[in-house]
C-alpha cells in the first residue's frame, strides 16, 4: 500500500502470552518499548486501553510520568494514536458487567472509567472511541433481566455520547461485539446486533461498529458479510484484523493465519469501497514466541495484509473473471424495486409473465469463477 | 394459558419427512387434511407459505378451488391464518437468491411472487407476513458483490411496503434470520442483523422481526437475547418456536426437545413482558414417525410450553429467589446513566470516589440462584 | 445415591476465578482448606495435578510438609484421594507440548515430572492416573509434523505404563480427550480417539480414557455416545461431569447447568450399567462468586445428580415407557449379525425377501418417548 | 501429478442439486454418461453406492443390462472402480439406522443389502469397501440405548467381514464417520471413534477408516490429525477430499474451495507419507451450475490438489523453513521415552535435573515458519 494504515493495539504486540491453562511465556514491555518495537517494524500507530498505558494502580503523578514518557515515544517514531478504547473486563469489579452490572455502584464506576478514558484518549490524539462490553453478558439467565440490560446498555452510550459533546470531543464511537468469552453469553452478540441496537440510541449519528474478524468467526460468521452491512449502514468506523477457526475461543491468530480466503475478501472489499480507517490488528503472537516471533507476527500481519491487495487487484483485472461478471449483470429486465414504486409499476409488474424454468436452467458458472479466485490467491494465474 | 395462541405452519405437521439424504417417510396431507390435524390436537391457528397451500403448477382454477375448500376447513374448524408468507426458495428460478439474485429478471418475478402471496395471505386473514430469504446467500463471495446485497434486499422490502400501503394491507411484516444452510452464507444471519438492517428502510415502522430458536442456535447464540433485543426496540413481530442442538444443521425439534433451561426463559420472558403475538411452531416430527407421532409432536410443543409457563410463575413466586433478587437490587447509588445527562452531574460523577475492591469482592449468590432455577424446572421445588 | 461416590479436583472448588480477560476473583484457599471445604458440603474424595498440591516452586521440606499436613486433613475429615494427575501445561516449559514437544528436554522433563506425579498420587492413595495434554497440539500444522506426535505420545506413555509396573504400581491409566484450547487444535481430540490411540499401545489393557462433559461438547459431540463407546469396549475408568453449552470454550459449568436432558440420559447410563467408579466433578464456580457461592455451587453438582438418578428410576418403571420400548423390541425376525455366521447362514439371509415399504411405514413413537421423557425430567408425570 | 489417483463417486458429479429447502436443479445423469463426463475431465475412476448404479426397484433383468452398460463404459474409457459401499439410509426402511435399528428385520434387510452390494462392487473391480452409517444415530437417547447399538453395529461389521472371508473376496473395509445429520447425533462420531471401535472387532485387521474432510469440520476438528492418527495406526484404507467450513452442515464443497492452508496440509501429508490409495473427491457443485459448472467443479479439485503438491514441494526445499526446522530437532538430550524402559533408566531419568526456566524462555520461531507456509502457499515466495 502506498499509505500505510496499519495499526496495533498495545495489547497486542505487548501480549506476555498466559492464558487460562497457562502462566505468561513473555516478559511484559513498557508503552514506550512496544511503540518503538512497533515503529522498528513499520506500523503507522498504535492504540489502546486505559489500562494498557496506565495501570489501575496507578497514582496521579506515575500516571502523569508515563503519558509524558509515552508522548516522548510518539514523537520520535511518529508514531500515531487513532483509537483508544477502556479496560472494563479485567478488574474483579466489572466481573458482572460494567454497564449491566446488577450493581449501580459498578454502572456508576464503569461510566466514571470511561469518561477518564475518554478524556486520556483524546489528550493523546485519538479521534474513534471503541466500546467493547466483554463482561457485558450472563452465565446463566436466571441472574439478569435481559430487557434491563438492553436498557441499561443504551443509557451508558447515551450518557457517554452526551460527555463528548459537553467536552466538545469530536470522538465517533465504536459498538465492538463478541459472542462469548469471557462471559457465556455476552449481550448484542454480532456486528449485526450492535447496528440494531445503535438505531436505538439518542445520537446514532455519533455511533457505528468496530467488527472483528475472530468473534465473528466465532459464531461462524461470514466477517465480510458484516462489515459490508455496516458499511452499507454508513457504520464501518474502525476495524479489528486477526484471524481464528470459525466456533473456537478467542484465538486472536495473526492476520490470514487461517482462513486465507475469507479474509482476502475482506481486504478486497476495504480496497474496493475505499475504506479510509485504519487496518487495525488485534492479535497476539503465538505463546511459542520470544520477542523476535512478536516481531515476524506483527510483519506477518501487514505482509499478508499488503500480499492480498495485490491479488486483489489481480482478481479485479482477470479477463476471464470479468467476462463471467459482465455475463452475469448483463439483462433486459429493469430494476423494478431499485426504481420509485408506483400503483402502475406495482400493477405492470403483477402483470407480467416469468418463465421461472428457464431462469432456474441457466447456469451461473460459480464454480469456475471461484476456483479462479483460489488459482489467484494461491498466485497460480 | 387460558388464551390458546398456539400456530403450526402448514409445512410443519404436514412435513413429509424429507432430509438431505433419504426419501420421504409420511404421505402427504391435503391442507384441509392439516387443518383439522391441527384443530384436533387443540392449535389456535395456522400460517403458511403461498406454495404449501397453492402448488407453484396450479392453474387458476385449481387455485381457486384450494382456496375456497381451505376457508371452509378454516371456518369447519375455527382456527385462524394470522401469519402468511412466500416461499422463495424451492424452485429452481431461485437457486442464486431472489431478491439479491444477480439476475434481474429472477428479482423481478420474486417480487412479483411475493406480492401475489400477500395478496393471498390478506385476502385469508393474516395481518403479519413473514419474509425469509434462505436462498439470500453465497456459496462464495466471488460471486456477490455484499454490498449490492444489501442494497437489492432494502429495495425489495422497501417496493413491497409500498405496495402493502397502496393496497391498504394493514400488514406488519417481520423479517427472519438464518445464518446459514440452504445457502453457505446468508445476508443478515441474526435476528439482529435484521433489526440493524431495518434502521436503514424507507418505512422502519412497517417491519420488525421473526426470531426462530433453531435459526440462533446455529449460530450458538442465546436465543433469549436475541429476542429481548428486539422485544426492547419494539420490533418483536412474531416468534418461531422450536428446538435444536447449538451448530447444527436445521434441525427444527420439538419445542424444549433439546434445551430445556434456555428455552424456559424464553417462555418466562415472553409471559413476563406481556408478548401478545402468536405462540408459532416452526418445527416437524422424527422422520420415524407417522401421522399418530405427528400429532404427539404437536401436543408435546404445547404441552411443553404450558409446563413452562407454570414453572416460570413458581419461580417469580419463590421466597429464597425474591429475596435473591431483592439483595441484588438494593443500592444507594443513584442511576446515573438513566438520568438526564447535564454537565454537572458529568462532574459530580467524575469527582466521586468508588472503592474497585470492595465492588470485586461481593458475592453475588449466582450459583444458587442458578440452581435454584434447575430444581424449580425439574419440579423438585 | 446410597453410596456417596462424589469427588471434586483441589482445582474445581479451589479455582480462584482467574480467566483470558480477567483477574483472579477469590482468595486462594490452601489444599487443607479445600479439604475440609469439600467434607462440608459433603463430597467422599478429592483429586489433584501434582501442582494442585505441592507448588512446582516448593523446596523438598516444604513439600514434605504440604503432603503431612494435606494427609492429616485426609484422616481428618474421612476424604479420599481416588485418581492423581500431572500439571504439564501451566508452567512455559510446556508451552509447544510435554510428551509431543518438538524439544527433547521438555519432553524428558515432562516424562520425570510424571513419574514424581506418580509416586505421589500412589502414596497418597490414588489407584486411577489421568493423563490430560493440553499442550499436545498446535496453532500451526507447520510447526510439528503430527506423525511424529503420535509416535512421541504412545512412547511417553508406554514409557509410563513400564514404570508403574516397575514400581508395582497398580495404576490404571485414564486418557482425557479435548479438541482445542489451550492449544490452537490438541492431538487426539475426543474420547473416541483416545480409544484407537490405546489399541495401538505396548500394554493396552492398562490404559483407559477419562471422558469429559465439556470438552466432547467443545466439538458439539453427544457425550452419552461417547461414554457408552468406553464402556462397551471396557475402557471407561474415570468420568468428568460438569457442563457446557456445545461449541464454546472450557466453560466447567457445575453439573446439569446448562445441558439437562443430555446429562439425565448420562446420569441414567452410569446408573443402569453399574458404573463403579468415582463421579467427578470438574467443574468450578462463576466468577461473581464468594466462597458461600462455591459451596452453593459444589452441593449444586451433587444434588442435581441425585436428582437425575430418581427420575432415571421413574424413567425406568414408567407403564408407558416400558410399552413403547416392548413394543419397539418385539420381533420375529433372528439375530443374523450376533449369531455366528456360517456360510449356511449367510445363503439363507441373502435369499429372505424383505418387504422394504414395510418396514419404513412403521411408525416408532418415539416422539411421544421423547414428550414422556421431558415430563419425566420437569417432574410433570 | 505423476501418477493419476483421482476419483469421484457417482452420486458427486452426478448430483441433481436436491437440497432441503429445494428441488434439482440438474437434469440426472445415466451411471454411463457420468463415466464418460469424468473421462473428459481426466479421472482415473469412479466409485458408487449400490443404488447409484442400479436403482433399488429395479428388476434383475434390468440390473444387468445396468450392469453391462457400465461395464463397457469402463472399457471404452479405460476408468477403473476402485471403491464401493451400500446406501443405507436413503430408503424410508433406514429411517431409524440400518445395522443398529431397533427393529431386526430392518438390520437383516441392511445386512443383505450389503452382501448383494458388495458383490456388485467385487464384480466391478473395487477392493475398497466403504461403510457409512448415516442413520445409525439417533434424534433423542430415549429411543436406543447406545450400548446396545454398539454391540449390533461390532455384530454386523463382524458378520460383514466374514461373510468377505467365506466369499474370497479381498476386501479391506473402510469406515467413515459423520457427527450428525442427517440423524441429530450419529454413533462413532469421528474418525478417531472409529479407529476405537476397529480395535473392538473380531477382525480389526480387515478393516480400517475412509475420514472425510466436510466430516470432520463438521465438529470443528483438525482433518489434518485425523488422518495422521489413522496412517500412524496403519488404517487409512481410503480418504474423501472436499471441503466446507467448520461447524457447518454437510457442504461438500470443491476440494481446497475453503480452507486452503487445512488442505495443503492434509495433501502435504500424503505426498510426504506415501499414501499410495485413490485421492478420492466426495464434494458436489453448487446448486447454481449446470453441466459445464459441474466439470468446472471437477476440474477444479484436481486442479487445486496438484497445485497443492507443487508448494508442498517448494516447502519441503525452502532453505528458510529447512533451517528452523533443523535448529528445531536439534538437541543433546537422549530420546528417553522412545528407548526400551528398563529400571536403570527410569531412576536416571528421574536423578537429571532440568531447567524449567530455560526450556520456557527458549523462542521457537513459529511464527515465522507459519508465515513462510502463507507465502509459499500464496505463491509469494
Amino acid at each position: 500500500m502506498s499509505q500505510n494504515k496499519f495499526t496495533f493495539g498495545l495489547w497486542t504486540v505487548g501480549n506476555p502470552g498466559r492464558d487460562p491453562f497457562g502462566e505468561p511465556v513473555r516478559q511484559p514491555m513498557t508503552p514506550v518499548q512496544i511503540v518503538h518495537l512497533l515503529a522498528e517494524v513499520g506500523a503507522m500507530g498504535v492504540n489502546f486501553h486505559d489500562n494498557d498505558l496506565v495501570p489501575i494502580t496507578a497514582t496521579p503523578a506515575e500516571r502523569d510520568q508515563i503519558v509524558k514518557d509515552f508522548k516522548k515515544a510518539l514523537h520520535d517514531t511518529g508514531l500515531k494514536v487513532p483509537m483508544a478504547t477502556t479496560n472494563l473486563f479485567t478488574d474483579p469489579a466489572f466481573k458482572d458487567g460494567a454497564f449491566t452490572s446488577n450493581d449501580a455502584k459498578v454502572r456508576a464506576y464503569a461510566l466514571q472509567k470511561t469518561m477518564q478514558s475518554m478524556d486520556l484518549g483524546y489528550d493523546l490524539g485519538a479521534r474513534i472511541y471503541v466500546m467493547w462490553g466483554g463482561r457485558e453478558g450472563v452465565e446463566s439467565d436466571a441472574t439478569k433481566n435481559p430487557a434491563d440490560a438492553m436498557k441499561r446498555m443504551r443509557d451508558a452510550v447515551n450518557f457517554l455520547c452526551e460527555y463528548a459533546r459537553d467536552q466538545k470531543y469530536d470522538y465517533t464511537f465504536a459498538l465492538e461485539a463478541k459472542p462469548n468469552e469471557p462471559r457465556g453469553d455476552i449481550y448484542l452478540p454480532t456486528t449485526g446486533a450492535m447496528l440494531g441496537f445503535i438505531a436505538t440510541l439518542a445520537h446514532p449519528e455519533m455511533v457505528g461498529v468496530n467488527p472483528e474478524v475472530a468473534h465473528e468467526h466465532m459464531a461462524g460468521l461470514n466477517f465480510l458479510h458484516a462489515i459490508a452491512q455496516a458499511w452499507d449502514a454508513g457504520k464501518l468506523f474502525h476495524i479489528d484484523l486477526n484471524d481464528q477457526a470459525f466456533g473456537r475461543y478467542d484465538q486472536d491468530f495473526r492476520f490470514g493465519a487461517n482462513s486465507l480466503k475469507q479474509n482476502f475478501f475482506v481486504v478486497k472489499f476495504l480496497e474496493d469501497v475505499g475504506y479510509q480507517g485504519s487496518r487495525h490488528f488485534d492479535a497476539h503472537a503465538y505463546r511459542t514466541e520470544d520477542v523476535e516471533g512478536v516481531k515476524a507476527f506483527a510483519r506477518g500481519c501487514m505482509r499478508t495484509y499488503d500480499l492480498m491487495v495485490e491479488r486483489a487487484k489481480k482478481w479485479n483485472a482477470d479477463p476471464e473473471i470479468t467476462q463471467i461478471l459482465s455475463d452475469l449483470a448483463r439483462s433486459d429486465e429493469p430494476d423494478w424495486a431499485g426504481d420509485t414504486y408506483s400503483p402502475e409499476k406495482g400493477k405492470a409488474l403483477k402483470a407480467k409473465t416469468y418463465d421461472r424454468i428457464a431462469l432456474g436452467a441457466r447456469g451461473l458458472a460459480y464454480e469456475r469463477l471461484d476456483q479462479l479466485t483460489i488459482e489467484i490467491l494461491m498466485g497460480a494465474r
